[in-house]
């Protein structure tokens, strides 16, 4: 069986379970998260949202706090949230034992530099091996949405931009838009994919963003209150580039809001309304 | 300055802000959480929703988990929710470092015995010194409400059934409901009032409820699958003594829901809609 079920509970009709398997793409035990709504137990095959977390998160921030079973429930969502880097004794992390590389911060992307390149290969776990599993274990079709929060809105945008047509919805909560250019993705990038500046330019947004062939409606809410916002996140450069070659982006800065899970509450239900319209059509 | 913010964060087009104060009635510092929904800013005053949680919780499990403050936000609700205990150097905990007990498990009364008789008085803080903080700082009216989960429920059913007349509303979550005949309690009362049980009866819920003067209406909800039901819960007492006295409760058994804030966040809209009604009646 290459699902060990963790833990079940019931959550606005539907169900919330953890699941541990073993990752042959990054080499380790992973867990993950599945929310299945009330309609999972009707014979259908529902779309999968995937929830990409951020810094130091596990599956389990987003299912606690953001409140999305709720609408997910009532539009027939299923919520998928995996873990946010390889983990356990074998995997190395940080060498000074910092929270912004490593375990926990696997940025959604395949290593090519020792010693990361064994095990971080979060982009090919995300978008391959992670949804063969999920398609092959749960009532769910092919029909796929992506979304996430700052290193993990990061990932959305990555994941849907290097893989036209696999995600048919996108949106993120204050990315790391242009990771090339910031400290968490400068540090990140540097050990993870090297010193060649050229080849980091297949994992950020802005820089796949001005050369996508498909153009994939991207929804963002960004709080104009969040500390990340000038230094991290960057939504400015993600505006111009969506300008310059006229990708359909609606980034909205939202008056007050910080960079925390009560900022994603108060936004879930559009972003859950924009995936639905997605996937449903 | 009597109180200190700690940090404010928008929600739901509200604001969720933490304070420290110092409390007199528990002779320590003391944290706890306010929902300020939209309207606070419009010079209304506003009905105040309180909410016990249970053991091991502080003010943060519930803001962070429940999802209340969306529709609080709609209803014009404001939460409340304060620490489970006094708690600091100066406060005796457990002598054995129990969860159940001490810190985080003040079980909402005002203990008579040493140690505990000089600070645990979480009744007297909640019922009288909370909200005649929150009163005299915040927009809102003396329109006061009541919840709580777990210990929290007990809490909350008896400060509304000691002080009748006070709340306006009435509700909880999987309450202990009998504490007088539960481990959970037993300990907790043994310790905190003594041994004499007959002065328990003044701080068990089925006991208030089978004297209570008035017929404030209950909503219970209780998960079948909550593990704790049986044995610490006990909602049939609860069910047996309002039957038997004629006081109106509607006491839910969720099917397949546990202990868990999933239990909670999938029935609290029915919650705060129950006291928004009561309260702006």
């Amino acid at each position: 069986m290459p699902l060990e079920l963790l833990s079940s509970q019931k959550s606005f009709g539907g169900w919330h379970h953890r699941y541990r398997h073993h990752s042959a793409t990054l080499q380790c035990d992973m867990v993950f998260a599945v929310y299945l709504p009330p309609q999972a137990r009707e014979g259908a095959k529902l779309p999968v949202l995937y929830w990409l977390s951020g810094l130091t998160c596990t599956d389990e921030n987003f299912m606690q706090k953001a409140g999305a079973q709720r609408l997910a429930a009532e539009l027939g969502l299923v919520l998928i949230a995996p873990d946010t880097s390889p983990r356990g004794a074998g995997v190395p992390g940080d060498p000074d034992g910092a929270w912004d590389f490593g375990h926990g911060a696997g940025f959604y992307l395949n290593a090519s530099e020792e010693p990361w390149a064994a095990h971080y290969r979060m982009h090919d776990y995300v978008v391959h091996e992670l949804p063969a599993l999920v398609e092959a274990s749960f009532p769910v079709s092919d029909r796929r949405g992506i979304s996430g929060h700052s290193m993990g809105g990061h990932g959305a945008l990555v994941c849907a931009l290097r893989n036209p047509g696999r995600y048919r919805s996108l949106s993120a909560f204050a990315p790391i838009a242009n990771p090339s250019n910031c400290p968490w993705g400068e540090k990140a990038f540097s050990r993870y994919l090297g010193a060649d500046r050229d080849s980091w330019r297949q994992w950020d947004a802005c820089a796949l963003l001005a050369t996508a062939s498909k153009r994939l409606p991207i929804l963002v809410d960004q709080g104009d209150a969040d500390s990340f916002m000038a230094m991290q996140l960057k939504p400015e450069m993600l505006r111009a580039t969506a300008a310059a070659v006229g990708h359909p982006l609606t980034l909205r800065l939202q008056p007050g809001y910080d960079h925390s899970y009560y900022f994603i509450a108060s936004f879930i239900d559009d972003h859950l309304r924009h995936h639905a319209q997605a996937l449903n059509a």
